[in-house]
């Protein structure tokens, strides 16, 4: 194992993190917000100073393989959440350090589950800079690491499997800073765009900025305590809800349509899946609540929006799901097992993942009646490599023993069953809000241990299980 | 596809089912319930009539391949629970025909979970019959299937696929009548045994009867209410413990144990796994239960009864599982999904599926940090099949598939998502008691189509899902 070089590429991703943390400080001083400025000016200089300490010498073996570069990004996750915990803590905003942890975790993995009862009374600089985090967070390391590696190695593919969403991550150009340069300007354009797009259906510039930050990351923060429900803009609603829902796609299909390859998009099968889902959840969703609205046109508001922020795991609401009946909210909590697409900013299983897994599931009832006619499972019309195909029904499997262990160890906290359910479901899935009591979101009433178990299973789900797993395995070696 | 051939199978498996109606006639007389005659009699001589019909001529073509078994398995268990309700309805002890379908469906897959609020007061013809279909169900047709079957000839293999619970069959001695009469001898030398023990245990002969056939097919149903609470005997509860443990374990072993070769006993990882979870589990809900019930004695009592209980998929209970703590619960519910030892009575994933699951998510990880290194799944320290992986696999697969359709059809009832969750863990895993809510296994508050989802979800449990879903495939071919 290269140590020196993990501590190298986490010196490099500090660099980032430290100079990100400067942009509240400006956000401080243009709200006349004094008393925030050392709060972060002091994390941002112990950030640097660490930083330049851990760059200082380039090491002289540079190879990077998949095990250091797991390990350096579940590393980075967690020492980037560490110290972006700080502003919160020094500033008195959130005094408890497992709690600052548990929101910034929170923000870095786009969960948007929040440990404050109110977040209407915070300062604006730290609340733009827990949005930021979402931000930084969404596409993942990915970014900084593209970035900061260079070009044309193939090191940097190892990076991205640790970081890109999903069973398969696709070749998006070439595995080089230029598909970085690419993701990040599709990034920066669509948030962009939705600033934009908001400003101009009258929210507020430093509300549309925060909830633009939240909706790229697919995370759920908001500066009311009632999320989006607090414009009750029909108008904003649908605009939030449409960029989410851009948010929840593959970013490799955002590029084909840059370069015109209109039919690869159109023939895409992850995507054709996702939004069928969206719409035919949206129908069910609808129909069940026009009872309670009293009208189609709100009950289909609701379904909308909520089902488009459960299944690219954001976690913006516009209604209570827990006052919502049974079928609408088990319908919900399904669609937060499945997920977004992969290579999204968004969580969950993932939408390629499930059909892989259902097609394998159907293949395996087929090869019991017919043993000999075993077709391979296909996606796109293309049969999916063996390996793929194990990895995704492996990390089910992992996922669903994790999940059990996480339940298991929340129960010695006083909530009951459901709850402890519900609160492993929003942040292994990175949701935000859940089912039954947890459907606010706010966790803040749990135990020390059960917040920690939910930061490790926040980082688990956001980094699909294996760099993290791999971090603690390294020591072995 | 057969179809001759399936029709003469079940034409001899419902024979036996009508021969077995007449023994509660026998009870009936005994007990002088001389109303009750007539409500066996008319349904066991269709049955008989029917059987006759099927079986007149038997088809020339006699071969039967895994499609055919699996259908003809899972149309008999259909077949059997449909005929099986009627005393219940005929007596008008059980009016509603669904509710009767549902108690008998509960009976044949040893699941244990009732509609009926009060069993006292049932007529004991119907109680012993209730009990029977337990003890019926518990081996599956295998007994019926191997017995009615020509011995010497490989199509029985395939009958014993759909029945033999668990990931692996195991070769027991050769794939003939001679295993089923082994089989069926351990079996009834293990309910005589208990019938014995608990009657000197002072039981009553009924009682004991009673609950012998429902610990044998690690059923559940009791006389009494509040099952085998109601005798307040830590003597009883004990053997009880014991019995439905030994009932959980793979039947191959007391063939080894028979003919001396205990040291494939005592290798076998699976009995090693289930007794040390059964251990575990005690030690820890005991731990967590002496506060409440305030001696280290009642606490472990009561632990010890309910994992058992639940591992083995029984259900029965001496404590109210609904009062424990979260923890303790937690506890139940994760040993209700991993079961007991493939080739046994219990339900469950089987605790040699769990292991080869886990073993399959640590190769994974193994795998990602070294791909060259891939180590194959290992059992009892011999590589196990690669088909046996897939298959525990893509079970667990399916078995998640199923349970989140079933729990979403649930959701238009009107209960709670934690109820429609814990009716469906109890029906699917086969166990009789559930969490929350329905800790008593009561169902009967649910309405018809959700009491049919749950009937279906007790027949994939304990036929281990493929059966079923072949009777409905079969018809495409």
């Amino acid at each position: 194992m290269n140590y020196k070089m993990i501590v190298y590429i986490m010196g490099q991703i500090l660099r980032i993190v430290g100079f990100c943390m400067i942009l509240p400080i400006f956000v401080g001083l243009w709200f006349r917000e004094h008393h925030i400025i050392l709060c972060f000016a002091i994390p941002a200089a112990i950030t640097l100073a660490i930083s330049l300490l851990f760059t200082l010498k380039k090491p002289k073996n540079t190879a990077v393989f998949s095990m250091e570069g797991f390990v350096s990004v579940a590393a980075s996750w967690i020492a980037m959440s560490a110290i972006g915990a700080l502003p919160f803590v020094i500033s008195g905003e959130i005094p408890n350090y497992i709690n600052a942890l548990f929101e910034t975790v929170s923000g870095f993995t786009t969960t948007g589950s929040t440990i404050l009862s109110d977040v209407e009374h915070m300062s604006r600089a730290c609340m733009f800079w827990r949005a930021f985090t979402h931000w930084l967070g969404g596409m993942g390391v990915l970014m900084f690491v593209l970035a900061v590696l260079s070009s044309n190695d193939v090191r940097t593919m190892h990076m991205m499997r640790a970081e890109c969403p999903g069973p398969n991550v696709g070749r998006l150009v070439s595995k080089s800073s230029f598909s970085a340069r690419i993701l990040y300007g599709i990034y920066i354009t669509l948030t962009v765009s939705e600033i934009i797009v908001l400003v101009i259906l009258k929210m507020p510039l430093f509300d549309a900025v925060i909830h633009a930050f939240s909706s790229a990351g697919t995370g759920g923060f908001s500066l009311w305590n009632d999320s989006i429900g607090h414009y009750n803009s029909v108008a904003i609603e649908m605009a939030i809800s449409v960029f989410i829902i851009l948010f929840g796609i593959n970013f490799n299909l955002f590029y084909f349509m840059i370069i015109r390859r209109f039919s690869l998009v159109f023939k895409n099968e992850e995507l054709r899946v996702y939004l069928g889902l969206i719409a035919g959840a949206t129908v069910a969703v609808g129909l069940s609540l026009i009872k309670q609205y009293g009208s189609v046109g709100e009950a289909f508001r609701r379904s909308f929006f909520m089902v488009s922020s459960t299944i690219t795991s954001t976690g913006f609401v516009n209604a209570d799901p827990g006052q919502w009946n049974n079928f609408a909210q088990t319908v919900l909590l399904l669609l937060m097992f499945v997920g977004s697409c992969a290579g999204s900013t968004g969580g969950g299983l993932k939408v390629s993942r499930v059909v892989i897994i259902v097609k394998t599931g159907i293949r395996e009832l087929k090869y019991l009646v017919s043993p000999r006619a075993v077709a391979s499972v296909k996606m796109d019309g293309k049969p999916v490599e063996k390996d793929v195909v194990r990895g995704a029904c492996n990390y089910l499997i992992l996922f669903v023993l994790i999940f059990a262990v996480s339940v298991l160890v929340l129960s010695h906290d006083s909530f009951s069953m459901e709850e402890n359910f519900s609160a492993v479901t929003t942040c292994m899935n990175n949701i935000g809000f859940g089912v039954g009591r947890f459907s606010t979101g706010y966790l803040g009433d749990l135990d020390s241990v059960s917040k920690i178990v939910l930061c490790f299973d926040m980082l688990i789900g956001r980094l699909e299980i294996y760099p993290l797993i791999m971090l603690f395995a390294a020591k072995k070696r």
